[in-house]
């Protein structure tokens, strides 16, 4: 085969709505590697939510968004097929921004082989965006101690679930928002978590109530949602928001309103959005500070795959519409 | 005369508003002195916001509230007139906790005596609470940069003019946010701010967006009200937002919402609530910033004093409908 399948950004989601119309499937040449490059054959793509941002015209977004008729932007793992980089060998596995594409010439800037006993799935779910991104948030502006409570939105999801788990090994109490009886069980009974909240079933302002009967000192929000002032009331003073995802409102015309300010004088409330993009000259010392508590079993992690690269644009709704279970994957 | 006139706190502003129903004005003796005791005779005294605070029931802010049937809280400056206690001269002029009260008792412990040139009301205005909650607000979260625009609302308050002109000294472009043409006079045409926003009178994202070309990258609220998120709207990336007061708020049954957090993420921008009380213990540091500010003229102040005890609380009443036009103080 002298061809390889790309799907490329054609049209912008300007109601936040994502459909098969946004793209266009290319057969392109698979090129000839100048010295210095290697040709990387994608195994497993990731799809993030960030993607819709990237997508979209929002010039004052983290990233500059993905021009149309560029191959769409995402991270992935692949195997070296082919290399005039002495850096590489084929054969090696990498991990790095890959793309909707089945491959990717590079000159290796930015791609790194996996470690080894690092699998795939494990490398996307853990060590890419959702691994660095948990660890940033909580350890660089969550400040958790031993002995407080930290909420986490999108407790079963990619990020929070991680976070949750850090927070657990850290000796805090740790609370799970999710949007389904399955992820509760799993939050709980399978990562450890002191307790979990189905948004869509429970009373929110009850079931957290009773929780948190010390309330809440870190809020390591993933969703947004109604979920977010019942939070907001039960912070302890010199608590800590982090606002990382607000994937419930991404997608809305108009965004649900935040919380009063009032409260954040009282009880000296500090909200910090970030993006990890800030952080990548951060990745050595966040790997140093992730790597132990995954070697030790720690850091548990579900991947929700799916096949095929046709299928990256329902995957990727899939996460809009919570029916994910775990990170969302697709394999090649 | 062997007694003196106090005002007591008899019943809470449970739906926030101060009237004279909620004080007892009273007749005490005046005590004899123990040993290590200084009997300050008051002459002025501060009227501040945070006073609904402290009358209030609310546990959970910074500072307990005032019990019913003790003297009503707040900071002054007086003269001490018996001393028992040998840091203490009769004669010195001394600033503290006083009280809605003539006389104060007191082992000194908090009563700091005024420095050579430092008038009574200046004290009020600059060294006691509003210059330190300035500084403490500006410096500590704000981190304001040369060339950066700063945005402060309640720009002729006792907090937000010193905090404009701390900002125009180091260079930053500022703008304030006030309430009456005669204040907008004051702050661009007295102050030096760069600009002024009336948000009874002016098209608030017009005037906002002509006044701030380059956005904004520090916001110092201490007002709340519809300006709020229109000043959100123009954060800049990573922007940070000090929120010190709402009085637009406080006296509202239902405070309004507060912006939605998505551009905190996509900016990565800070909210920090403060309230100076947890920053007493930095108050050395606090004036080695201040002072030179001060000694270099670049730091003037407006007192809107009134005369008489009994009208302390049509003074604090002037303050939350914003018809003072300078830090309040009374003259007893």
């Amino acid at each position: 085969m002298s061809t390889y399948k790309a799907i490329t950004l054609v049209k912008r989601p300007d109601d936040g709505k994502i459909g098969p119309h946004l793209f266009e499937t290319k057969e392109l040449e698979i090129p000839k590697l100048k010295d210095g490059q290697i040709l990387v054959k994608q195994t497993y793509m990731s799809l993030d939510p960030a993607m819709l941002g990237w997508m979209s015209e929002d010039r004052e977004s983290y990233i500059p968004p993905v021009e149309l008729g560029d191959v769409m932007r995402s991270s992935g793992v692949g195997e070296v097929v082919e290399s005039k980089n002495p850096d590489f060998t084929v054969g090696d596995k990498v991990m790095g921004m890959t793309g909707w594409s089945e491959y990717v010439l590079s000159d290796g800037a930015g791609f790194n082989k996996l470690q080894q006993g690092v699998t795939e799935e494990m490398a996307l779910c853990v060590f890419a965006l959702p691994g660095l991104t948990a660890t940033t948030g909580l350890y660089n502006f969550g400040e958790p101690k031993e002995g407080e409570t930290l909420v986490v939105t999108g407790a079963a999801g990619s990020v929070g679930s991680i976070v949750g788990q850090l927070a657990k090994a850290d000796g805090l109490r740790v609370i799970g928002v999710v949007g389904s009886d399955d992820k509760a069980n799993w939050i709980v009974n399978e990562l450890g978590f002191d307790g979990a909240i189905n948004y869509k079933t429970d009373d929110l302002q009850e079931k957290l109530a009773e929780l948190t009967p010390d309330k809440v000192d870190v809020f390591f929000e993933n969703t947004g949602g109604p979920i977010q002032q019942h939070i907001f009331n039960r912070m302890n003073t010199h608590g800590r928001i982090v606002v990382c995802g607000m994937i419930a409102d991404y997608q809305s015309d108009s965004p649900a309103p935040g919380p009063n300010w009032i409260p954040l004088i009282k009880k000296r409330v500090n909200i910090r959005g970030f993006a990890m993009p800030d952080h990548w000259g951060e990745v050595p010392q966040l790997l140093e500070k992730l790597t132990p508590y995954v070697q030790q079993g720690k850091i548990k992690y579900r991947a929700h795959t799916i096949e095929g690269l046709d299928n990256a644009e329902k995957g990727l709704n899939m996460l809009f519409e919570g029916k994910n279970t775990g990170k969302m994957i697709v394999k090649l």
